[in-house]
């Protein structure tokens, strides 16, 4: 449920909502939560654990060519209690935030920048008419490594333009006993519900209606729900939900372990201090730094492993993240790092590493890291170095075509090395998974772990509307989990670790029916109506012929006569069939060639499902593919401290809830 | 979680997995949960309380002209714990089931019955050749009210057409020791979580991303999944899943309260006990018969109320159900019935109650009932008599109707007494809510209740895609929650209460962004393309427009520039221009004049939002409307016994846990 520091937070959030201005109405923002021309971050409402490092930064905005007044000023004052009552501590009222914080400021900055402020705006820009943006001219000021070690309530205030202010009230949470050694934390990248509920009955037998087995997601004794919603936007990324996870602080699209500004480095925004972090720098009362491992089947550089160990406004500097795990300013060096993302590590075939170094070498030379590059290497590995093991160029294959239609990766450049050949031997979720429980425990027996392991392509493959393949890698996920428990068993580690098992954002997908896909093919394209008639719903949406005879957890064949009838609220122009795509993932929509616009304008590919149903979209013109939806996710916890979990929770007590099993902070 | 319970029956079910038939594939069938051409009911893998009453039948089939062979058998024995290990307890193996149970059978019946195999024969039948279907003819018999009081497992065999046998494994349940005193079961029928997330962001205020208050909701501290697919299809209807609910056995859709046999009669299925039976003949030890309250937005008859009080294979006999309230075999008389469905109760004007009786007199004479009609006359009773409230002829009008467009209310013969006039004076569903507890619990303060209150208008406004009035009676719903916690403290029962609230089954509803209407607006109908473009995805879904600032609990304005981006999967070919409908509910879609097909063909309303753009049906051509989905749907529960409704379980199992809170059985 949302917790009782929530609720303390509440009251005085509606107290203070005649000055803190909410969040701003409308598509489109100057920046972030930056309601008004002067901005503050951390913003109005952010929490922090109580010693944790963050960053500050002021920023006044002038637009349409006005100068902005660089006389601005910031203090700060602990309030009494959570009460803004106007009685203080003993401390005297608004101190200079520099001289309280022992910080020193950087220089004052200046920069341009410019947005649009509404969609007509957005569009005429997009089409080639620039001057439809607003310039800004912006003053700033950064505080680097704050500290905050004193639980309470805070109130900044920046003073700007002659009596304008922006207030923001801070709460600093205090630090916990700490409740397990290790946490897991499974991330099914873009995993709902519905997603669950679609996998288990494609997987596990039912008689009479009732499923006589179950997922292993589903015995876990808590549930919660988590709001994903971002900083200034209904719908988030992964790269600033994972950064909700690992900091406990909202962000922006695209932004992981800050708050955006609006300057132009990618590298300069406020920062926030990670779970890897903390961990890492953890007091010896609480059993000193632990371990950190990192496992995906997504590029190691792609959002959601990134955000655990690296800090930029933009996910797409991933040449530069591989360098931050062993170059940042406190640089995480997890123990084990496992997954795709070959293409930043080196400079050969495909390869984009920063500065053309070979981060492979970098890695073992610099940090000792162990190198792996394909299974029978990760298997073999029972050393006690910190492991990295990428296998794959990009994003790893799914478990679909790694394991059923094999086929498909045998024409792909995917080597991790750079040879331009396929990668054939890649692991499964769970050996990686494995492997970095192993390795973990080795190295960190004693201090405790935290591992983020993600099946990134449950959401990789949703975007695409390719549902077969994002369920299969649901499912293996949750044989993934299996194992974990098995070998947390095995190696007597279950009552000393939290399993934690969620997503960072959902789908709009659902099941509304089953599909007789003979009776569809059996009409020509033209028959459109007749072919939606093989849709069944209610008590004609009889079980499909997915069928695990061979228990392994998946169906035994994926190419059968009765399938889901199961769509998205959000997709391009497409066509569906409702059939599995054999001969590779799904692409819904190209191009058009023929559109008089600037921007790019989606039209069904006429590859892809070519004697499905038409589908015209139901999104702007330049979205190729399905995008986020707002739902609340759902987490699942086993293990100590578990049940800090239950209820309905923001995305961003996650983060204060893993701090608090641990014993981060201070 | 999945409840140890059925961890045991599991393991159970595996074994015996070889023997007994795993629900048929396909999306027809010849008769529910019968997989050969021996059927029992109840059929494998039922459970029950012990105590319950239920009804047995077996039925024969043979079909395309064969006579059913009328020698069969029906045995029972009691396994040896939960394993079908051969080993017995003292009782004789597979005794006779009339000897056993002390029950008589009914004479066997015979009849003939006819069903379409699949979609090609289903759409053949629908196109006027009845020739498409299949004709089969049963031999049945029944035995009535058997109660078994023993817990364990008990194996019911079939022995049919000369050595064929049907095997089912019936798991019987302990009774519990009374958890509380008082059980309040919300339903917000079809309401799912992204619902919630959507109703939480359009009337919630929040700043830098974070709600400063929640929805009630989001405050239970426990939240559980529920599976809600029905006894022989994915998707359940209301009737089933509330069915599911009330007895603790899955049905078929359109059936309450029984499991639907082949026979022509919808009333002489095999009935399952209900919550409110077993309340009213609750053991002297557990306090004595509880109190029976029953209120919801849709009539009093219609699926998810009538789940309570009634038995019928068809949810569409609401004059009969009517009947069955007070003149059934066990009638439960309820002390509380309010809602709306007045037609169903006289035959005056728009009425069609069975045999033209006056039902209102009928429940006042024979049974004491205060009468009232209107909102005044609910908000003035005080007195100690039950209570029936009908407040309308149909299904009440929707909260936005009843508060904002108001308007729209007075154009219809909406009177629920016949008279032709419109409904004018309505009560809100926290006014209901509030007036049945008061009745409840002055006339059952001492024995405690049962209260079952519906939010029906989720659904049914999430059916014709008008998500703005599905949403604000989600809204409705969750401000009847804090009035009603409100009511328990006040009264000092909340100690004593139970509260949940759930649904009873998805609809694919999803918000994926924010749309700038006022640029909608702006294109001509054939500018698509450019409309499309107002919907804002990721970074550019900003807030949208909607403000609580009267603090309400609802917008204060629905009709505003920035709105959400929402849909489902599932729809008919519509029109969609993301506004609210002013004049009333949305109609998405009309029966096509032109269409040279016998069965209907829907095509969009050309009176529906005209200027909107064009979404082409994912459904079959005869769904009017979208249709209910799969997903699990959430649980809250707070109170005495709220833990045992954590993790993800089975619809069935929510009467079992209610059972256990209340002490019924035996």
């Amino acid at each position: 449920m949302v917790k009782a520091i929530s609720f303390t937070l509440l009251s005085l959030a509606t107290a203070i909502s005649v000055v803190a201005a909410l969040d701003p109405i409308g598509q489109f923002k100057r920046l972030g939560a930056c309601p008004t021309l002067g901005c503050v971050f951390p913003p109005d409402n952010a929490e922090f654990l109580a010693g944790s490092h963050f960053d500050v930064r002021v920023e006044v905005h002038a637009e349409n060519g006005a100068t902005p007044n660089t006389a601005y000023s910031l203090t700060i004052e602990k309030l009494k209690g959570s009460q803004k009552d106007n009685k203080h501590d003993s401390k005297p009222k608004a101190l200079d935030f520099s001289k309280w914080s022992k910080v020193k400021p950087s220089a004052q900055e200046s920069w341009d920048f410019t947005y649009t402020k509404d969609a007509a705006a957005h569009w005429k820009v997009q089409d080639g008419d620039k001057t439809a943006s607003t310039n800004v001219h912006v003053a700033s000021t950064a505080w680097r490594k704050v500290q905050i070690k004193e639980p309470g309530t805070y109130k900044v205030v920046l003073k700007y333009n002659n009596g304008k202010k922006t207030e923001a009230i801070w709460t600093v949470n205090p630090t916990h006993k700490r409740k397990a050694k290790n946490v897991i934390l499974f991330i099914g990248d873009g995993m709902t519900t519905a997603m669950i509920t679609a996998a288990r009955l494609i997987s596990k037998p039912h008689t009479s209606g009732k499923y006589t087995k179950h997922m292993n997601m589903d015995q876990f004794p808590v549930l919660g729900h988590i709001m994903t919603q971002s900083l200034d936007s209904l719908i988030t990324d992964s790269a600033n939900s994972a950064s909700a996870y690992n900091t406990g602080h909202k962000s922006s699209a695209g932004a992981m372990g800050v708050y955006p500004d609006s300057s132009p480095s990618p590298f300069d925004d406020p920062k926030q201090e990670l779970i890897a972090e903390l961990l890492r720098r953890r007091s010896k009362k609480n059993g000193g730094a632990g371990g950190v491992g990192i496992v995906t089947t997504a590029e190691v550089q792609d959002a959601t492993p990134a955000a655990v160990y690296s800090h930029t406004r933009n996910r797409d500097e991933k040449s530069t993240i591989v360098d931050q795990m062993i170059h940042g300013a406190n640089p995480v060096v997890a123990d084990v790092i496992l997954g795709g993302g070959g293409n930043y590590f080196h400079s050969k075939t495909g390869g984009k590493s920063l500065n053309g170094t070979d981060y492979y070498a970098a890695y073992s030379k610099e940090r000792g890291y162990k190198v792996v590059n394909d299974r029978d290497a990760l298997l073999k590995y029972k050393g006690k170095d910190p492991l990295l093991g990428i296998f794959h160029s990009g994003n790893m294959d799914v478990w679909m075509d790694r394991n059923v239609y094999k086929e498909n990766l045998k024409s792909t450049r995917s080597d991790p090395t750079g040879t331009g050949l396929p990668a054939l031997n890649q692991p499964n979720f769970d050996e990686m998974v494995v492997k970095g429980l192993e390795v973990l425990d080795r190295r960190h027996r004693k201090e405790g772990w935290f591992l983020m392991a993600e099946a990134a392509s449950v959401d990789k493959m949703m975007h695409p509307l390719d549902y077969d393949r994002a369920l299969a890698d649901l499912l293996e996920l949750d044989k993934t989990i299996g194992k974990t428990k098995e070998w947390l068993k095995r190696n007597k580690l279950d009552k000393d670790t939290l399993i934690l098992v969620t997503a960072d954002h959902a789908h709009s997908f659902d099941v509304y029916g089953s599909v007789d896909t003979q009776y569809f093919n059996s009409f020509s394209d033209s028959e459109e109506l007749e072919k939606r008639n093989s849709i069944g719903t209610y008590e004609n949406s009889g079980w499909p012929s997915y069928v695990d005879a061979n228990g392994d957890g998946f169906p035994d064949s994926w190419d059968v006569r009765y399938t889901l009838a199961a769509g998205t609220a959000a997709f391009p122009t497409h066509r569906e069939d409702f059939q599995i795509s054999i001969n590779g993932t799904r692409v819904p929509a190209v191009v058009s060639t023929t559109s008089h616009h600037h921007y790019p304008v989606y039209e069904a590919n006429p590859k892809f499902d070519v004697h499905g149903i038409s589908k015209g979209a139901t999104m702007g013109s330049s979205e190729s593919v399905g995008v986020h939806s707002l739902q609340d996710v759902p987490i699942f916890a086993s293990g100590p401290g578990s049940n800090l979990f239950a209820g309905v929770q923001d995305n961003t007590e996650i983060f204060h809830k893993i701090a608090e099993v641990l014993g981060l902070g201070n």
